[in-house]
């Protein structure tokens, strides 16, 4: 069995950034979290691809030890394109093909439903609903979800919240779903929705963990060399969760150290396209950025 | 003779923000800086005011231990008028009116020339060169400004950066300045110039320290009353400086705890109108969120 259970898209991506373009690479929320969960745990990816996924994605997932009994194949694989201008803290959508993701009915393998880690990676709120529904009593649930289904479906994921340990959000998501600026004031209505802690993920500038009496600030890397943030905030949330599931502890402080090590894993994702730095990413770089979070910390 | 010489403006801020008014109150960068200053050192002022400054003001600076030598009248006093809309990082100014500080002509008194530490505050940088001019030897130079002066004075600006220790920026002052959107690439492009080291401030996400090969990230308080931003860049760099002058060391280590006090200082400006909030703080305050900073960093 596996440590992890991601449930999220896989997708083929094509992304413009002022450093470049690629075309149908390899992302979805789901991939770049399994990738980054990865390093630390061995995860197992719940999501639908297309008949036209190319055949070495799947050996480029299986290679990092990704267990793909979960990924479903039919019709056409979902399709996000987008571009980046110079200031890359938001993505522009050019076109969203949704395909096989829209019609996906999640259906957990059996060998998973006992699974302790649960990563609900931005996906239809009612996709993830019906994920947990089927896992028999996990011990760690993280949710991520995007600005799109706080528009459209709130609801469910208010629901979805309900039923979550661990919050993700970005700040703008944060402040539109709570219709405040105060992201103190955010995170504190999301506590009182059930969570026992909420990340505010604010890109370059860190992230930033909400427990009831505590904070914690984790920094953010400041990269020299961006050339695509696509994918940052899942790596740093399949970074997270893995790092739980490997220690087996979910206090305060392990908490932090997954906070420090999902923004190394996001951090080296953006210093490429797609899922290219992951790729060739060793353990060793993630402990080498480790040293250089505490250094740039030390006061 | 005081520790740390002060130059920039002395104003009258009418200031309006979605938490309420003020109006004509006590204000200016140097104002700001040395009131942030004082808990730490002895700060002297060079500034100008005007006939219309009221008794009381002068009162409130005193009780500070604000050494006012050097602080001119003349005139009508500098008055600022601006507001603030939901999202408080940027200040919309409605009207302002330099009165005494457009033709202030520097004048170090005598028994400061021979001050170690220098804080150049926002002010125009012709005023800032001329104070230079006059202080024999100063161990310290720390300069802020803002986009006003990137705009119309730019070479005159890049002139006194030369002649800096500590360069303070906000972020969207350094992407200005240096024409990227990259703020490592900011950093290094400022360190070139002369600087021995570059703070970016980021408001409500913290402050970037970055020397020849290290960078520090000194985070941002999360603030859930916050009432009115005005002065915090002002009070970072009066904090900074004062607490380097109290400890007479520049070293990594205690530039990094400077910045730290810089961000206190500035966290609980924003708690208040005006100066409202520094008037009654006491060092004990101070210290009791230097402790929680240092819990909220803790990995």
């Amino acid at each position: 069995m596996s440590d992890v259970l991601i449930v999220g898209t896989v997708a083929l991506d094509t992304i413009e950034t002022p450093f470049g373009k690629v075309e149908k690479a390899l992302g979805g929320s789901a991939a770049y979290a399994a990738f980054a969960a990865s390093f630390f745990a061995k995860p197992s990816l719940i999501s639908i691809v297309g008949k036209d996924f190319p055949k070495q994605y799947f050996r480029v997932l299986k290679k990092r030890g990704i267990n793909l009994e979960g990924l479903k194949i039919d019709d056409k694989t979902f399709h996000w394109e987008g571009f980046y201008e110079y200031d890359m803290n938001e993505a522009k959508t050019i076109k969203t093909e949704l395909n096989s993701i829209e019609n996906f009915k999640v259906e957990i393998p059996e060998m998973h439903k006992d699974v302790r880690y649960v990563f609900l990676a931005n996906i239809n709120p009612e996709q993830q609903l019906e994920a947990l529904r089927q896992i028999n009593n996990p011990g760690l649930v993280v949710l991520d979800t995007m600005n799109f289904w706080i528009n459209n479906k709130k609801e469910v994921l208010i629901d979805v919240i309900k039923k979550t340990d661990v919050l993700l959000l970005n700040d703008g998501e944060a402040r539109q779903l709570f219709k405040t600026i105060n992201l103190v004031k955010a995170a504190n209505e999301a506590l009182r929705l059930g969570p026992k802690a909420v990340i505010i993920k604010k890109g370059e500038h860190g992230a930033l963990l909400f427990t009831k009496n505590k904070h914690f600030n984790a920094p953010g890397y400041p990269l020299e060399k961006i050339k695509d943030p696509t994918g940052c905030g899942d790596s740093f949330g399949g970074a997270f969760i893995g790092y739980l599931a490997k220690t087996k502890d979910l206090s305060e402080h392990k908490l932090r150290k997954a906070m420090i090590y999902g923004s190394i894993v996001a951090s080296y994702n953006a210093e490429d396209f797609g899922l290219n730095k992951l790729k060739n990413l060793t353990v060793k770089d993630i402990e080498k950025r480790y040293k250089e979070f505490q250094s740039m910390r030390e006061f």
